[in-house]
């Protein structure tokens, strides 16, 4: 018996998806469908699924996982230069998690309703016998034709993110277990991060007409990077050294440099990932993002060390098959 | 120990949801939303999650469960007059899962694509350790504020059924063996009719500026009435006698008196139930619907049988919770 090997998320969608996608899709390679809005807007839609011990534990907070949920799609809109309007909300949860755990999970919907300024639109509720399942379909509006797309970057443009990477993986290794720490205010950043991704809602907006391509990181820079590359069908060359890092991260890292994978390859940063021409860097200056690489011909993701020598990377990000 | 009473669908979507309702949530009553479309439209976005064992049976064709999986939704569009466009899909899956199910499964997605006239603009694609649980989002587009909604009709307005009604839930027994049939044609219609629901789109068109309410009838004809009853602040007399049934549900009514229960609250009826003023009968009656009752005032659904009494009705249809 030969094991069939297994398609990653990628390679399905490729080929069992892909074929099926029609106009506003973008060939399903950005994670967002454009449709026409009144009279000079689009419609961004969006939508993800998050699976009880895939994407949050079972243990989770319900008010910090209804907040992820919706920040991971508001995350995509942010990605796309939307402004957020709504979401629909369906729930599939086993018998075992009756009003009390749906009370906390409502209020925090509610808090990030407020924070965001998005309102339920409908959504559907079943039961299952397995582990909570929960999707959030989520719609924000763009000036018609100027949403950020994955593909558009050209060798030569600056790549940047914003805010820091790497602090939300070792966040969920804080809370597997798999990483100590004797600082209980570096457990707490790292774990916030974790659990309560910051969706860059204002900074996309102020990218529209500057960036020429964008997404957001979630299952690690390197792989997000590869993705984008892929749909503008160019490489990159990133820095390692400029990569932006919190206090916390630097701390953890003086302890372990072998940490730095999970700044590379860790997912659930949501920061924005994009590029931009040369002529924009003074106006990038302004902004919370840093300029780590650059776009290149070809196609090879290429991560360089300190040594100014390539880094081997050992993740391709996290891959659900 | 007090056992916790459990909250039915609609009692968890008034308390914990309705509350996070806004604008175009029609207040999360009608399964749908509308958002401003292009001059002069609207688009109608409603979405359905189906659980494997729960809504479709784990050796079902996947084929035929990718097509239930659209045709749930579109029933609901189908309920607001809208005309579908696309789809977003989102697929958690377990391991078991592979290649040779998901060829299948987008096979259906395919076939029902080119029958409706939909494309596919976006998804998910996750791993679960659970079930096979599938949400779809469906939009379509109708003409800006003429969507059929749940609110709207009055006492004095004719009930109407579109099809024939009980054959989706005589096939689920079926299939389960609960209800034996020694016809095979017989048992292939029925089961037919519970794998592969028929939107009625082109009559959910046809009944914009006709119909005073609709919706579709998904989890049994008594309770689904009972929420256009609410939604409208009415009541309603359905005559038993004059429900729209297949000559196999004769068949098999005529062997046990008993299933008529299945008529009454058996789901996955995928018909169309809407309201409409008495001049409007003429009209109605060149499309493929039965008038089975009237709208009454107050908030009772009432069923009469053969002898013009009330019949005691042992079903609310089917419950999640």
């Amino acid at each position: 018996v030969v094991a069939k090997p297994r398609l990653d998320e990628f390679e399905r969608i490729a080929r069992f998806f892909a074929p099926l996608a029609g106009k506003g899709a973008l060939e399903l390679k950005d994670d967002a469908a454009l449709i026409d809005g009144p009279a000079g807007t689009q419609y961004v839609l969006t939508t993800d699924t998050i699976v009880e011990n895939v994407h949050f534990l079972a243990d989770d907070p319900p008010d910090q996982i209804a907040q992820k949920l919706l920040r991971v799609n508001l995350s995509d809109l942010a990605a796309k230069g939307a402004k957020p309007l709504g979401y629909l909300l369906n729930t599939a949860l086993p018998k075992s998690r009756g009003a009390a755990w749906l009370e906390k999970f409502a209020r925090g919907l509610a808090t990030d309703q407020k924070e965001f300024g998005i309102v339920l639109l409908g959504g559907d509720s079943v039961a299952t016998a397995g582990p909570i399942t929960l999707t959030v379909t989520a719609i924000g509006t763009v000036p018609k034709g100027k949403a950020l797309l994955r593909s558009g970057t050209r060798a030569g443009d600056g790549l940047y993110v914003s805010g820091t990477l790497g602090d939300a993986a070792l966040g969920l290794k804080i809370l597997k277990g798999e990483l100590k720490s004797r600082s209980p205010k570096l457990r707490r950043d790292l774990v916030a991060r974790y659990r309560l991704p910051e969706p860059r809602l204002d900074l996309g907006r102020r990218l529209i007409g500057i960036a020429t391509a964008a997404m957001d990181i979630s299952d690690g820079l390197v792989a997000d990077l590869a993705h984008l590359c892929d749909a503008s069908g160019v490489g990159a060359i990133v820095d390692a050294e400029k990569l932006p890092l919190s206090p916390a991260l630097r701390a953890a890292l003086r302890a372990d440099p072998s940490l730095i994978a999970s700044v590379l390859g860790g997912g659930d940063d949501y920061e924005l990932l994009f590029t931009a021409p040369p002529g924009a860097a003074k106006k990038l200056s302004r902004l919370p993002v840093t300029e780590i690489g650059r776009i290149e011909a070809g196609r090879d993701v290429t991560v360089l060390g300190r040594d100014g020598q390539p880094v081997k990377i050992g993740t391709r990000g996290y891959s659900h098959f």
